[in-house]
């Protein structure tokens, strides 16, 4: 039996190495290029296909692979929306994708840029690099003063739930959906408007769903303590920038940070360093010492990858040996 | 009754302000100025002084003071190695100091920068600066997924456990004088080389005693792992520079973060952007990407500042009402 992976990635070919090492029963062979009607013969002969990308996988690009025989297909990532899915349903496709690969790597990106917000480090770094080695006046906050507001409390929320623990701040939380453990440990407050008006700093680990759209709008920003500290690490589209940045320059938000952005494809992940940039909201942001901006990077650790190319290529040999991987996509 | 503060920087001001409001019945003058013998008459009036400086407390300056009837000085920060004793012990001068302000300012310091390095946030941040929004290949790793050595399990270190525990790293740790919390819980292993054979990453929590100098020396560095990444907060002669450089020149060493440095005296807390920076080490260390060096800033939060600030002031007022605070210094 034969898995043809595309689009394998540096980073990704260590933990592709472990899993062949672990199953010598399976040929594995893969590139770097993206699946389209044109790569696709390069899977020929295989049995599974395993891929990642933010290339569409059209009706012609399903036909091509089935063409070949091909009708297994394991995403490396979590989103399928960029799959044809009548296609996949008339050639009966199985699907699997990683829902959840590391809620850690996210967690902690949140709470690593909230520290280093409350220390002041864009500020201090910038003096150090120019051998400016005074302290003063550049001084920080620590974790353990925060009363820091949680709203979310899925997988990646209470992680972060962990951390701040771990620090010794004092936690709020908010979810429609309450999680037991955080409701036996107390920390849910009734509403976000309490959650505002209590927290500190305050950072997101909902979903984009259009309920979230703008959840953080003027109107929240205005229920806030002054001098809070945002973090989103989720969606781009749970913030009105525009009030975000209204907030920062009114100094009613101390310092913010942002791995996720309304606007983010096709501007992050690319190289800019030698074009026009082309959002000079972000641009700005980019420059503020009392922000710090990261293109979708969060989930970005080796324990994440081995994580998103092990479990998908489990499931590529789950399909071949006729089973339903537990990450099977229903569709 | 009257305190008279010495050396107030502008972020002590919003600490002392606090405790004058909650001690209206004394009288509080203060001054940005160090004591010396030449301020040594703004104090006139007096019962007490609050002092923070790295100016020598002379006999001059004692005498000075003793002169206008004073003889309590209570001290912001913990060394009292730069007052002439002898000259104190003539004049039967109380003195007090603060030993411990803020061990979680320290430890999350430690922490946090460690976290950074993990992530290569300095690599990162350059190219995000550059607009270069690429996140491959600046793959970061998990904290959770370290095994990280505690040298050192005082308060500091006892704080930084507890935030690498948060994470869900795994610990191990090593001192001489064992504390039973950590003993309970299994994390000491027995020798240091046991501790280096086994840590992915090592940070310090031990005293600059005698015994401690280039307790990080090359043999040391040799028993590590290949790539550890090395953390000081500590003192400064805790590790032979020199080694830790050749570690990473080697890649034994992948990363380290240093708030503190032998040769730090004159260097640190002092404003070369303008100068010829005086120490190439140094300068080449702030310059690699691998390496964050903050100039002892560690310490430096306002929590930190408030401590040293009331702590002093509290012990000011003891001593006037003839009583001995428990952070008086016996000498």
């Amino acid at each position: 039996m034969k898995i043809f992976a595309y689009g394998i990635r540096k980073d990704e070919e260590p933990a592709l190495q472990q899993w062949v090492e672990k199953h010598p029963e399976v040929e594995v062979d893969f590139t770097d290029k993206l699946l389209s009607p044109e790569t696709a013969s390069l899977a020929e002969g295989a049995d599974a296909v395993n891929v990642y990308q933010q290339l569409d996988y059209t009706r012609e690009t399903l036909t091509a692979l089935q063409e070949f025989g091909i009708t297994k297909m394991s995403l490396r990532n979590v989103g399928i929306d960029n799959i044809d899915l009548d296609a996949a349903r008339e050639f009966s496709f199985d699907i699997s994708n990683v829902p959840v690969y590391s809620p850690n790597a996210i967690a902690e990106h949140s709470m690593i840029q909230l520290s280093r917000l409350l220390r002041r480090t864009k500020e201090l770094d910038r003096k150090i690099a120019n051998h400016d080695l005074r302290w003063a006046p550049t001084i920080g906050r620590e974790m353990r003063m925060q009363t820091v507001g949680i709203i979310g409390t899925g997988h990646i929320g209470r992680v972060a739930i962990k951390i701040l623990q771990g620090f010794g701040a004092k936690v709020i939380a908010y979810d429609k959906f309450q999680n037991d453990e955080i409701k036996a440990e107390g920390l849910y407050v009734d509403s976000l408007d309490e959650l505002y008006a209590q927290a500190d700093a305050i950072s997101l680990y909902v979903p984009g769903v259009p309920e979230n759209h703008h959840l953080i709008d003027a109107d929240a920003i205005s229920k806030m303590k002054d001098g809070v500290v945002l973090v989103n690490v989720a969606r781009g589209n749970l913030m009105d920038i525009d009030a975000v940045i209204a907030g920062l320059d009114s100094g009613k938000i101390s310092d913010f940070a942002m791995d996720v952005y309304e606007e983010e494809v096709g501007l992050f992940n690319a190289d800019w360093s030698d074009k026009e940039f082309p959002d000079a909201k972000i641009a700005d942001l980019i420059d503020r010492e009392n922000v710090l901006v990261t293109p979708h990077t969060a989930f970005y650790t080796t324990k994440a990858v081995y994580e998103m190319v092990t479990q998908s290529m489990d499931a590529s040999l789950a399909f071949i040996n006729g089973e339903t991987p537990a990450i099977a996509v229903e569709y």
